[in-house]
């Protein structure tokens, strides 16, 4: 399932992507409700049902395999995806944790040996933002870089994960632009500031349910700058998986559901080329990930 | 006012504490309303009354000034502090931001230079635990060391806040043990995952509200490791001060209510003491900080 959050009439309301058009998830209950005699109660907000999970899940799959094959009688629970403000899908995790230096070609390009262990760092869940809003240059830096990064959505409270056990963690994935202010960041040695500057953290545009991807290390990942490939890989090349991150980090802390865990990003970012290349305003910044979807912003 | 969360009959309640007295705010308000015939409607959780500030804080004021002018009459709503379990205060700030080397001893004992700007890095807010909770060694570590903090709680969101206007969106101060792999720290560079291990931040006993701390830089600080002194600082001695490191920070960033900014520790942590000193199974961390209280916690 794909599911995502979308505003209507002001409102943060959850939807279901299919192709180009979104269920709205309140509006499919309630005739759900009407024509089965139920009383399904949803919970309105994405971080809720994550958190939730197979509690809520479970509601909204019979709603939606209903839907599915009822489709001709629902009337009014439709928008076209081009019509919709698409908002982040989740705006409270727990946790954001970062895998640094995760590629391969990532850290040919830095010239730096690949890690013996993940890198791991922080943002603050504060600079999160949706497909829809732009992302703002800050005052304080003239190097402001992208970073296309698969994100992995946690769906299940666990400590001391097995690899074997780790996706039954997984409550699905999305994409994010780890947006980084380089300058800030080397000089700070700590980078979480540098990273964490308000909207530094697009999301989205939607969650998409484990059961949809078959294997998140074969998914194709691309960012173009105004239309321009400047990055382009596959998570095969990720040097440590996920299940390998999530029992790694779940040795030390309990992961939550609602936390993200950003995979680390590919060759390609902006000061590591030749010559370096920043966000500006009036950019465009692309990221698209297979089966996921394309997390587009401008930059202010 | 003294705001603590405490457990009671396995249920999490808000409480104020006057000298060894904890106040049961439930019980508090319900007498009010049936003396007063009002219907003040509380939110029972320390995060929500945090988060929501001006608004429920005038109704809690009212009902505690009622409760003191009244205190023959009331029944049942009192327990000893020694008897209750107390509980971390809050539990989900969105942001658990960290100060470095932000006490001019504490850069002294580690033969650094005092930082030009505030050195910022962060924990994970599920390391959180209360007073009566054990810090828990994890087993990836042998050097797991203690630091004393003066923790500021942010009470209202904001943006570019000035130096003279940064204590207006201060809640109010308690207590954190920043409590640290320096092994897992140093070896992974980025501090976050070293400082982060469940049970690595110990915060408590009570939210002191701003107003009864007339200055929060004329602090004494102190930390005992089984009895014996190993930290003894003052607040004066901070390098950057809060309303700087508010304003720094929300230069970047947006604070949101609840958020928690730990000031930096003084000179005196295991790591640099000659012999080092690390934490080990038995031991009891006691820090206390004037007019706010005292945060004990053994190791497990």
């Amino acid at each position: 399932m794909r599911l995502l959050t979308f505003q209507h009439n002001e409102q943060a309301k959850v939807g279901i992507q299919q192709k180009e058009t979104v269920y709205d998830l309140q509006k499919l209950t309630e005739q759900f409700n009407q024509a089965n005699d139920e009383s399904l109660l949803m919970e309105y907000d994405l971080d809720s049902i994550v958190i939730q999970n197979e509690e809520v899940m479970e509601s909204i799959i019979s709603v939606w395999q209903w839907a599915e094959k009822n489709i001709d009688s629902l009337s009014g629970v439709t928008y076209k995806w081009e019509d919709v403000k698409i908002l982040a899908p989740v705006n409270r995790p727990g946790k954001l944790v970062c895998v640094g230096n995760n590629y391969m070609d990532h850290c040919i390009e830095q010239d730096v040996e690949p890690p013996k262990k993940p890198m791991i760092f922080s943002k603050w869940a504060s600079c999160i933002i949706g497909p829809d809003d732009a992302i703002k240059l800050p005052e304080e830096s003239v190097q402001v870089d992208y970073e296309a990064e698969l994100a992995v959505v946690i769906g299940k409270k666990g400590k001391n994960i097995t690899e074997e056990e780790a996706l039954d963690y997984v409550f699905g994935y999305t994409i994010i632009n780890d947006v980084s202010a380089r300058d800030i960041q080397f000089e700070d040695v700590q980078w979480v500031r540098g990273k964490s500057y308000d909207t530094f953290a697009p999301i989205g545009p939607v969650i998409v349910t484990k059961d949809e991807i078959e294997d998140p290390h074969q998914l194709d990942i691309t960012l173009e700058l105004n239309g321009e490939k400047l990055q382009d890989s596959n998570t095969t090349n990720l040097i440590f998986n996920i299940p390998y991150i999530i029992s790694y980090l779940s040795k030390g802390f309990t992961f939550e559901p609602g936390d993200i865990i950003a995979t680390g990003t590919p060759h390609g970012v902006g000061v590591f080329r030749d010559p370096q290349v920043f966000l500006k305003s009036g950019d465009t910044c692309t990221i698209e990930i297979e089966n996921i979807g394309v997390l587009e912003n401008t930059v202010d």
